[in-house]
């Protein structure tokens, strides 16, 4: 188990709570006056999760992106964002991108924090939203017989960082501002029996669904709608930032957005997850450590 | 104006949700569902907020405790915490600090996110409260003839910082282990013109219920109950990290919890803040910059 592995599992026995779902990736569920709040915390590290020298406005907008992509996976209308901002990068950029994803999503800046410290820059985020469907989609309702879905592509966020890695002036707004689909996530909520959106690689959140419901994921990769050159598919199915969301639907549910077919909900089998029905070669990990 | 004024400065130029009074201190209030939650965050970096090879468990605790110190003066009941953690600290000795605060207060872990990055390490709390009374204190209700009072010492966190840096083996809890006023700011949340936890110094916070307010706040220096050495006083005045509260009163209003009446509430002067009738010298700060 890595290091991180034993905090995370080390954590969970301190968080008993039932709503404390959410301590590596997930968000937090929580009733409150009759209502739902959905509560999400990212950081994120300059040189882990951008790159050094990145225009800050790019920072700030995937900052407030990524954890409302988690409400969106949840089928969750923002309420509102608190910051947790480290002083040192060009704070004038930052705040351009800053008022540029909240105003792009309607999203208020509650509150926050501002800190001295670094280098390396650690920002933090706290998204908070409201439930629109209960039962909150969760990544534990997949059932053997469903089908697997994805809405949006894998593989843009890889190029584009390759590209802003590489200063090769190709298209990188896929890896820089990524663009949560919240609606997308609210009009699947009542028809899902599993959601989750693809931060880590495509094939580890789809494991993660697997282990979650107890339930074996068989996906078909070449159905897989790719933003980045066919040779790269295997790559793309591994990295993350995309930001799509991969769900699980009963056979013949009406679908409410544009999405593609990529896999089956079969019985829990040996593995958690199959490739065309076949498990995953061990020397090629689900998904790896990258650049976000 | 400083960097960091600046920052907030502009920050608040893109908050302009009315829930959003906590940029820079304090904490958000936000109405859904019939109840009304408080939103804070804070964030702590190694070698600013603590001492670099400080115990890991006290630095867990003071995380937690400053964000519920933040609840204690919105009179709110924490329903949970998520936590933004960078690896690479003792972790175990992270954990059971962690632990410890939890279950002191009785506050479920939520969720969070765990990152690589640093050093220094940065870490960041985003804490959640009910408001247990409405309309929820502020900063903003003081009013000319109230009293100014405090729950709580001064100084405390001030001499236990020293003895800790300085390897004295005098007593250091007050400054690792602040315990946050909870139950106090709940019975006194129905009563009160204007309340804040004192974090960043008494003469400092003063002065923000001075300008939020519109008046002037006239404190009386020697009457404020000191945890340190009397010859101390002016600094324990200007140091923070005591989570003290500090509220005003109509006169001739009951206390429900032991307290210390440390001044009056004049209307607005030329300045914010007396000390016994007279103008702060200037070479004097209100607070400064210090180890938390």
């Amino acid at each position: 188990m890595s290091g991180e592995a034993a905090f995370i599992d080390a954590l969970r026995r301190i968080a008993t709570h039932p709503a404390a779902r959410g301590l590596a990736d997930d968000a937090a569920v929580l009733d409150i006056g009759g209502e739902t709040l959905v509560l999400t915390h990212d950081a994120m590290v300059e040189g882990v999760h951008w790159l050094p020298g990145q225009d800050m406005a790019d920072v700030a907008w995937k900052l407030v992106a990524v954890n409302l992509s988690d409400l969106a996976a949840k089928g969750a209308e923002p309420l509102g964002v608190l910051l947790g901002h480290m002083l040192g990068g060009d704070e004038a950029r930052f705040l351009e991108g800053l008022a540029d994803v909240l105003g792009e999503y309607g999203v208020p800046l509650l509150g926050g924090d501002t800190v001295a410290g670094g280098p390396p820059l650690a920002l933090g985020l706290t998204a908070l939203g409201r439930a629109t469907f209960r039962p909150v989609p969760a990544r534990s309702g997949a059932r053997p017989g469903d089908e697997v879905w994805l809405a949006g592509t894998i593989g843009g966020a890889m190029t584009g960082f390759e590209a802003l890695r590489d200063a090769t002036g190709a298209d990188s707004e896929a890896y820089r501002r990524p663009r949560p689909l919240l609606a997308e996530g609210r009009a699947l909520a009542p028809r899902v029996t599993a959601m989750l959106d693809v931060s880590d690689g495509l094939l580890l959140d789809a494991a993660r669904i697997a282990e979650a419901s107890a339930v074996t994921v068989d996906l078909a990769p070449m159905n897989v709608p790719l933003a980045a050159p066919q040779d790269r598919r295997a790559d793309a199915l591994r990295w993350g930032d995309d930001y799509a969301l991969l769900f699980t639907l009963p056979p013949g549910t009406p679908l409410p957005v544009p999405a593609s077919r990529i896999g089956n909900v079969l019985p829990r089998g040996a593995e958690p997850l199959l490739l065309d029905g076949t498990a995953v070669p061990p020397e090629r990990p689900l998904g790896y450590l990258h650049g976000r």
